[in-house]
């Protein structure tokens, strides 16, 4: 083959995406296959969001979308953070995405560079570290597993050099569904402008929250440090529909829009009007909120009263559970000879960087959790 | 602001995109403003492919696509280009991307390193440039206009360095519309293979043409040395879905789909939906061809009857003129001077790299153009 880009050997497709893929053989067994894998939610998206897009599709208006977004949807967006986050944010600061993904790819092309530093907290979302590796930078990770999965000043401060350009952070966490406390969240903030580094924020999980309040990175100050990525993929359960966003100053937003312009044009109209949808009549999904706490109170209950203890999630849609006390085997070893014996499929933790670890995506209705997790202890007891 | 890629400095927001943005300023006129900039079709997209994605939407099946495209969608696209071209594409070898643009953006990303060169025709599509740049690398521009606009082996030996990596063409060609001759194809493809060279062909203009074949640079042959870039926007109006496909060898898609993944994860399951019926229903597009061959013959004859003489197209939907005979003005001048004066709005050839031209779309009713070629030869008698 002609030469590639040869970054390309050290990234490999997402290791979620391999196993729910490997599920694939395990479907037509005599036992069901119960897949816990990938974090797409199972509760479908509100009833209006379909029908308004649908009846959006007969005008036939679907043409180019404007550079960066419909102007509607990005009036809503950043009514929304006006009214929930307290934030003045223009529509003009705002660059509607192909998912929450094509806003990290787009971020990253533009402000990281060659020999860059990015630190990130260990466990961390997969998507991170292969687009780092793209841009010729280098992923840090801290681990964070003695500060209550927080990233803190203290380990920024021990990882910062010359090289170090910005922090990915992503809370509510995938996986641990552990929240920022407000104090980390402002020392942090502080601690990135003093040393001139960008905060690139993935608060994809931010309107899933249980317990305590979502403290956004997003705030009237420190504009000029932080970049927000979100969109509508958890929230809507709209995971097909490839649709969020990026936050970030105006100045910024004007390199920004260049890459995102280059790199897809736009995301697809039918989408956009989806997420208007979505933004303008469903920004209430307290009920889907219930359905995932309610999940993962069941699959803790479960766990704890066998004597094995999950970190409990503030927010998002995972549980993270350590096999310190529980095996011997890797990450890897454990998913695989689980998803063999009991058919039920988690994610190694080794895909967050945490071989001790699998994560248990709260994606099936609460019995079928239940029976996964019946699964899960059986299989320990072995 | 802190440090960003300092090759944004060198890009810009398409030209296009601008002029067409800075129409609105003339849309509340006294006299209706022609737009005649961007190359968005009017024609709407086929009713079937209407209604189809909307009974897709009722299922509710909005989920994640699968990695690199629906299944079905890459089998109609293997099957397309063994009836119509008879060339054998496994579908495996092809990623549905986001749109020709995601397509083109992952291509370059995966191929294209710093230092290289990579050699298109003058004029080019304003699109290719800035991706060449910001992958470090440069676009070489071999003028074509005294070769019928076609990209000759000859010209490439004269610009064939150590760092040559790549050709990019762009046939049947936006803006000239052009078709590139078998024996030019030919002899390029045996170029590109005795010199280690990528084709990388921009074929999205590839079903609307008017006289003779359309000569694919993807044939039986070759494989390795060609990476085809194509979509549904212009043959099935379907700009605003934003999908479109790229056909590779197997050992480099295992390649791309890392960058495809990490960038966008998939284009909307929807669009892809769409993509999917226009496919299998709608092949046909002769309808289509007919209309943008009449309108294309109404302004060739409208222009030539009064001494004006532009490029007759054999494909795609533009027009481009030769502004020697006509004026001194600059592209820019006049398309500016056009506007103002005449309220019609065409795209300065400096945007596609030669500043003696303009651009007409094909993308209004035939009336309409006609009316436009009567305001732009009244401009020309001032």
């Amino acid at each position: 083959m002609l030469k590639i880009n040869p970054d390309l050997d050290k990234i490999e497709i997402s290791a979620i995406r391999k196993i729910a893929e490997a599920c694939k053989e395990h479907q037509n067994g005599e036992k069901e296959l119960i897949n816990l894998t990938i974090g797409e939610p199972d509760i479908p998206a509100p009833k209006e969001i379909i029908d308004g897009t649908i009846e959006y599709i007969k005008t036939g208006k679907l043409g180019y979308p404007q550079l960066g977004g419909i102007v509607e949807l990005r009036e809503e967006i950043s009514k929304f953070y006006k009214e929930k986050y307290k934030v003045d944010v223009s529509p003009d600061e705002i660059i509607v995405t192909v998912g929450s993904t094509e806003g990290l790819s787009t971020v990253i092309k533009t402000v990281i560079l060659p020999g860059d530093e990015v630190i990130t907290a260990l466990p961390f979302y997969p998507g991170y570290e292969p687009l780092i590796v793209l841009a010729g930078a280098k992923l840090i990770k801290v681990d964070t597993s003695k500060t209550e999965f927080q990233l803190t000043v203290e380990s920024l401060k021990r990882n910062l050099t010359e090289k170090t350009k910005a922090i990915i952070l992503n809370y509510p966490s995938n996986p641990s569904g552990v929240i920022i406390s407000k104090k980390n969240r402002d020392e942090i903030l502080k601690f990135a402008k003093s040393n001139n580094l960008y905060i690139i924020s993935d608060e994809v999980y931010s309107e899933i929250i249980f317990e305590n309040e979502h403290n956004s990175f997003l705030t009237n100050d420190y504009r000029d440090n932080v970049i927000l990525i979100n969109g509508f993929s958890k929230s809507h359960s709209l995971t097909g529909w490839r649709i969020g966003y990026i936050i970030s100053s105006t100045k910024l937003r004007n390199s920004l829009i260049k890459v995102h312009q280059y790199t897809v044009t736009a995301p697809s109209i039918i989408s956009q009007r989806g997420a208007l949808i979505a933004s303008k009549k469903c920004r209430d999904i307290s009920e889907v909120v219930d359905v995932y706490k309610e999940r993962a109170r069941v699959v803790c209950d479960k766990l704890e009263a066998r004597g094995v203890y999950p970190i409990k999630p503030k927010g998002a849609i995972y549980i993270f559970l350590s096999l310190d006390e529980i095996t011997d085997l890797s990450s890897l070893e454990f998913a695989k000879k689980l998803l063999e014996e009991e058919k039920v499929a988690v994610v190694p933790g080794i895909a967050f960087g945490m071989d001790n670890y699998i994560r248990i995506s709260l994606v099936k209705d609460k019995d079928i959790l239940s029976e996964g997790v019946e699964r899960i202890l059986k299989f320990l007891k072995k």
